[in-house]
């Protein structure tokens, strides 16, 4: 196992076990609400959100409580945007990572008051007494606009349409910067903020968000790239499923080899924008990680 | 035009421009998002929602500015709730006040995206620079929890059970205190709050809370009667809908006679918890305003 595997994996235990104790709960009278939102919160991954947000604290001496709380904020709503996403009026998916999705298990009503009660309580957790309101007042801004229509929830907007017809390479471009891309910076970013760093002028600010942009970008490279060549089992669903379904990727407008190409160059410049901070290394390790993905 | 219904009018006017301007988007490649969302929300209506947080708000010398903000918010947390429940999957409802539903306009998918993306953008609103951290924090967690698991999505959850199988008074009473009593009790405090008045021992917040509750019971008791006896233009839906759809109502435990008299109390209660504020006279006046309805 690598160090950044290890490193992941020690993580993802924090994280996963902090995601169970904020929605566990004892009694209720609509137990089916619940084990929806577990079922799809506590499904395992990476955690590759959260892993960030305590990294970018740890590389800035942030306070790691907070990076914790503020990181499971943004996983449950990360969490939330699969299962509107599963639905069957919007991408209509039986199966994620191998999995029933969410309304199959629990039925279309329930899954979508799963989904709302995730985005909702986000902001519980991100607004609990325990983080300063100085703190946490620019963190809810931070999640909700990465969330909301300037960011995941455009970006969604985009690939609906992308659905009907041909997106050009721009939009392509924007597609991803909103839908997945919102996320990953703001998980960057709240990191900074558990270290007090707010201001956008901020050199570390800057940074984290050139990270963060590069890596989510190669991100979407290297799974575009992996649906039209890599192996099922490292993509998690059957190949060509974008070529079928007839959707713009990357794969339009260039071949596999200068996918991989553009993927190394965006990882590059995500590990150079930290270059100024000496504990940049499992930031630098997990870019690398993610690229490794595509061979 | 009674003093109270002149009143509401010209806050309702204040707050649509308001909500007006928060979602006014003057380029977007997305459009139908912004007009989905805008189609819900400035419908017009009474916006007693936010009138209760503004009423509050000058009731205790709040600071009405932050007062609108934090109205507004509810408000779209309101709308949101509409447009998911009438989903196919939910009420599966194609009028709301005589309009058409907001999936039969835009499609299920916009629908969906709409309600996600009003329930973000409330928390947008709530955290914006222009209100004080240390009120902006402690609103976002009323907000979240009043709209959350414990909340109105909890109260939905029970509302779906009730199409299976007839409750019993004590899980009718839960059911609306948490479906729509939350929203109407955070209203409230969230007038509290913009006039800093954060703790709930405080006479004022309790107050707030006392009033609040009896209101919020008192409108469903006088909705299910009207359901009952009342007539369709006073409804803006068919008479005896909740009957054919063999919902359980307060008419299921009581004459619409007893239900007067219970809302007469309750409505009394409301009053009455306002009595140690010589500037509560709004406040008493739109509770019998809400009673006179079902005359």
């Amino acid at each position: 196992m690598l160090p950044i595997e290890q490193l992941l994996s020690e993580h993802a235990e924090i994280i996963e076990k902090r995601l169970d104790a904020l929605t566990s709960v004892s009694d209720s009278d609509y137990p089916a609400l619940f084990s929806s939102v577990r079922y799809s919160l506590l499904s395992g991954g990476k955690r590759i959100r959260p892993f960030l947000t305590l990294a970018f604290s740890e590389l800035f001496d942030g306070d790691e409580t907070v990076a914790l709380e503020l990181g499971c904020a943004l996983e449950m709503i990360h969490t939330y945007s699969l299962i509107h996403d599963d639905l069957p009026c919007m991408d209509d998916d039986d199966l994620r990572r191998g999995k029933a999705t969410n309304h199959i298990v629990y039925g279309e009503a329930t899954a979508v008051l799963a989904g709302d009660a995730l985005l909702t309580e986000a902001f519980t957790v991100a607004s609990a007494p325990s983080i300063p309101a100085e703190i946490a007042a620019p963190a809810i801004r931070l999640l909700a606009h990465a969330a909301g229509c300037f960011g995941m929830i455009g970006g969604q907007m985009i690939d609906l349409r992308g659905e009907d017809e041909r997106l050009d390479f721009e939009a392509l471009l924007e597609m991803h910067a909103k839908k997945t891309g919102a996320l990953i910076r703001a998980a960057c970013l709240l990191g900074c903020l558990s270290a007090g760093i707010t201001d956008p002028d901020d050199v570390r600010y800057q940074a984290a968000v050139s990270y963060a942009d590069n890596l989510g970008l190669a991100f979407q490279v290297i799974d575009d790239r992996l649906d039209a060549v890599g192996s099922e089992e490292a993509l998690g669903k059957p190949i060509g499923s974008d070529r079928e379904s007839g959707k713009t990727t990357f794969l339009s407008f260039m071949s596999p080899e200068q996918a991989l190409d553009y993927a190394r160059d965006l990882t590059e410049q995500a590990k150079q924008a930290l270059a100024l901070f000496p504990a940049r290394t499992p930031l630098c390790e997990l870019a690398d990680y993610l690229l490794a993905r595509s061979h």
